[in-house]
């Protein structure tokens, strides 16, 4: 799987997947502007935390190549504006936090506007490379339970599509790929409403000629009764201090069939999803529109006024997770005391 | 709920409903052409193996109506033709069933043409009696188990619109719905692939005003931990005689998700549907066209080329089944001694 965002060197520009065009075209961004990497994150031609973090961050560098500035003074003035355009999602903390750090290194770092301009790409290409590390960390943390020949159930897309690079249930799957010489296959759910799974999930693993077979959400208990699957391994977009899983919606009746066939179910997540302090009554599960489960394609596939419930996420309790795993280490059987443990090592 | 298809008196003509126009127009056709409710058999305007039972012998009235024979060697030759027009679906074996059924009672009835014609008129109209007066049945022996108050799970359509009227999960749903003053609600699972769930039972019931919520298969975990529902109640496409259950995919899922959480799983189906010499080693689970998963509203969801598991049904074990409800009573905890006296009632 090529990266899904990245520095080019040579020509000191941004390289960029279009997710909106995926699954059925392959369409890459190359830009040298700071407002297109804005345009990108607006309109979610790149999305995932991890990925419009270093988006963000690679956005500020191109701003400092794009200045006119003479001064450092000038520059991070020019900067700061460029930190205005990049954050145009409200609600995603990663592009704040990239485009902070990014302009803390300008106003820490001496010398005149050249080097401090190439202090910037150093720095926007190391943000990359800590997401990328991190993902790679997390599938060697799993390496031991994925076994030679294991067939892996995933749910929604926690893959490099997300990150910069691997992702987190990605990173399972492909550093398992590459210890077992390419002997890993994958059972995606689709995962309606939106359908992850199927558009995203499943394109990535195919990209990098891994064995992956789609499924309806419903069929779960089939392919665990007739022992087509190993393990589960989900994402999380919040791990509890309790050990409780917040994910995707239909993640809970997968650890329920999972459990009730005896097969392990892993959830794996970087700490910086770890709310440690807190426990599932925190949790208030957004939802979304009805319109999501009701309109396929642009097109009614039940009546247009029907009432429908469509939470996004679910809660998972630890006593269905066989373990709960981090770039920080393993959680087995997870209890607050165990998952505090792991999160202060 | 009006009735799927119906012999009109005054006309003696036939209207049935056009399902493929549904849920989006509800459009009826009326004929007096039997080659008409051929091709609608034919197209699937009328689908259900009780349904096209009840069009088949209203369709063999039809011809009798049309013919101009003058002897009743005469009209039973436009019969026998007429009966292999209407056998347009090579497997469906109630057309079969309900063309002999007329045929044989246009063999046995003396005297003249027109006498014969009423008579067949009358089998016709009992022929969809019979299905009306067996799905009340299923009913009101399930009615002990549904409460006012009651929120029941459903998963695909077993309701009016494989029937005649009412349905099997359907007549469930309305005996209950007008014993308890309308205090009856439903959560209808959209059913992944060809969302029979949101397509049909959703419209169905809300034709009825009976308060219908529209969830996703994934969602049942939420619902039913959060005390959302109150009980499950499938239909089967062939219950065994071991007391296993084959329905529509999904409904596996759905009762282990129901066991977890002790919610009650009923399964209704007429005596027609018990397969009472068997058990599950005798089911081949037939597998569909992968294009089913892959493209939703004319366009795909996932790479064309993804490779797709696509089940059509699974087999429900009766550890995870409460009771097993027919037209001819309650099996509870269903065990094969059960069955068979429940069976040869």
């Amino acid at each position: 799987m090529y990266r899904t965002i990245e520095w080019l060197d040579e020509k000191n520009q941004v390289r960029l997947v279009d997710q909106t065009k995926l699954p059925l075209t392959k369409a890459f961004i190359v830009t040298g502007s700071h407002e297109r990497i804005a345009e990108s994150i607006k309109v979610m031609e790149i999305r995932g935390a991890p990925a419009i973090g270093a988006a963000a961050a690679m956005g500020m560098a191109l701003a400092a190549l794009e200045s006119n500035a003479e001064t450092k003074k000038q520059l991070i003035s020019d900067l700061e504006a460029a930190a205005e355009t990049l954050n145009t999602r409200p609600t995603a903390v990663n592009l704040t936090w990239a485009t902070n750090r990014i302009l803390q290194v300008a106003n820490a770092t001496e010398g005149d506007v050249e080097s401090i301009i190439d202090r910037l790409i150093e720095e926007a290409k190391e943000v990359a490379e800590e997401d990328v590390r991190m993902c790679r960390a997390i599938g060697e943390n799993a390496l031991p339970f994925i076994e030679s020949g294991a067939t892996i159930q995933t749910i929604c897309n926690a893959g490099s599509l997300a990150t910069v690079h691997l992702g987190t249930v990605g990173a399972v799957v492909r550093v398992a790929h590459e210890e077992h010489a390419g002997n890993i296959s994958v059972f995606a759910a689709e995962t309606r409403p939106r359908q992850q799974g199927a558009r995203l999930t499943v394109y990535e693993f195919m990209e990098d000629d891994i064995d992956t077979t789609l499924i309806t959400d419903g069929m779960i208990g089939t392919v665990f009764k007739q022992g087509m699957v190993d393990c589960c391994v989900v994402g999380s977009d919040r791990v509890l201090g309790t050990g409780h899983v917040t994910n995707k919606i239909g993640t809970y009746t997968m650890a329920i069939t999972a459990k009730h066939h005896d097969i392990p179910f892993y959830v794996v997540a970087p700490t910086s999803t770890v709310d440690i302090d807190n426990g599932p009554e925190s949790v208030e599960i957004e939802e979304r529109d009805p319109d999501e489960i009701r309109i396929i394609n642009g097109e009614y596939v039940t009546r247009p006024d029907a009432k429908v419930y469509n939470p996004a996420f679910d809660i998972t309790p630890p006593e269905l997770i066989t373990a709960i795993i981090t770039e920080k280490g393993v959680v087995e059987n997870p209890t607050r005391a165990k998952m505090r443990e792991m999160y202060e090592k």
